[in-house]
């Protein structure tokens, strides 16, 4: 079966590609540029997509800095670096992006029409969906509905399906399913600030290395400061 | 109240937008560029949103040439000109974009949130929703949800309300409500074509020629051949 796959270049998503190989899709992954800060990801991305051997990697471009709104567009806002894990997750942060995923599941929606696949592979997790309400299971069984309705296949009584393998998964979780995918954790890229080198301190960075270390395992990424 | 309204430049859009301004709501108009043959509708949509005093226009720019599959985008497919009345409404389009309303409510949804608004305006209607999935009531009821629990406004019980005005209308009674709005026809574009004249005989310029002359009206625009 033929699956789109959004791929960020991150640790999650990366993970999620290598499940759909495992799963014996043939994938499509896409990808977004959405000038965010953080463009080494997308570079990441490539790589994650040429290791994983997919058929084929797009890349979408749009603009979201014209109305602004969040940390991870506007320049004006400055990325958090310290909060603790339990404030990243208790509340919606500041790097939300309006709408994001709800725009990038329509945009993976119409690739999936338009190449015949069967699946959309999204890496949302239950970490990420107490904070953001984009990545809350009950958001995506509407997304679900919109891919029913809102195709002809799905008309037709044959809808896309949205599949998210991390969806009930922790950070360290993921990290082990990955280890038993053999993800090329070097390759990926979680970082906000957009250095050449991961920079060790900023949410992403704390939250990824604090999953390795609980599960007492080195990070194979270079960071600037751990 | 504050508005986003979704505007092509079209007799349908342009007459939502003089809907959502008589209907007392600071108008904020979103258009998208996606390489669309008939360029020309841009143009008609600055002009229509000048005309009706929007506090601001943003135009959303992407591109969905990459993966094809539809005349509208697709340079290799032709545009239909020889269909009757009956068949576009009876069997999805060759013009069909696949997932592009759920793209550009999207990316509507974005804007709305950013710019704290209420209700996001779109002009489909029942013509279009015969023929195309993601025109139809249930679609857009889909899309809702995805609105209530995809953004923080709609977690906090205040949801960004879509609004379809002219959902179940026929082209001869939008052209009938436009009229009571006094929506400038003149500066309206329909046509598939992509000339600096309409064309007259492609399947949007035939609908909209034939529903004038049912009102026996004649429609403002220059077209090359009626």
């Amino acid at each position: 079966m033929k699956a789109v796959v959004l791929l960020s270049g991150g640790l999650d998503s990366s993970t999620v590609l290598y499940q759909a190989t495992s799963d014996g899709c043939e994938c499509y992954a896409i990808s977004f540029d959405y000038q965010q800060r953080h463009q080494r990801e997308l570079e990441a991305a490539k790589a994650i997509a040429h290791s994983a051997g997919v058929v084929e990697h797009q890349l979408v471009n749009f603009d979201l800095n014209a109305w602004g709104g969040s940390a991870l567009t506007d320049e004006a806002l400055d990325i958090p670096t310290q909060r603790s894990l339990g404030e990243m997750s208790q509340n919606i942060p500041i790097t939300y992006v309006p709408a994001r995923n709800t725009i990038f599941l329509s945009f993976a929606l119409a690739y999936a029409e338009a190449r015949d696949a069967g699946r959309v592979y999204l890496g949302v997790n239950a970490l990420d969906y107490s904070g953001y309400p984009d990545c809350r299971p009950d958001y995506i069984q509407a997304m679900q509905e919109v891919f029913r309705l809102g195709t002809k296949q799905g008309r037709e009584g044959d809808a896309i399906a949205i599949v998210t393998p991390l969806i009930e998964l922790k950070k360290t979780e993921i990290i082990q399913l990955g280890n038993q995918l053999v993800v090329p954790w070097e390759q990926t890229w979680s970082c906000y600030a957009g250095n050449e080198t991961a920079c060790g301190v900023c949410d992403a960075c704390r939250l990824r290395l604090a999953a390795f270390a609980e599960l007492g395992l080195q990070d194979p990424l270079p960071y600037a400061q751990i």
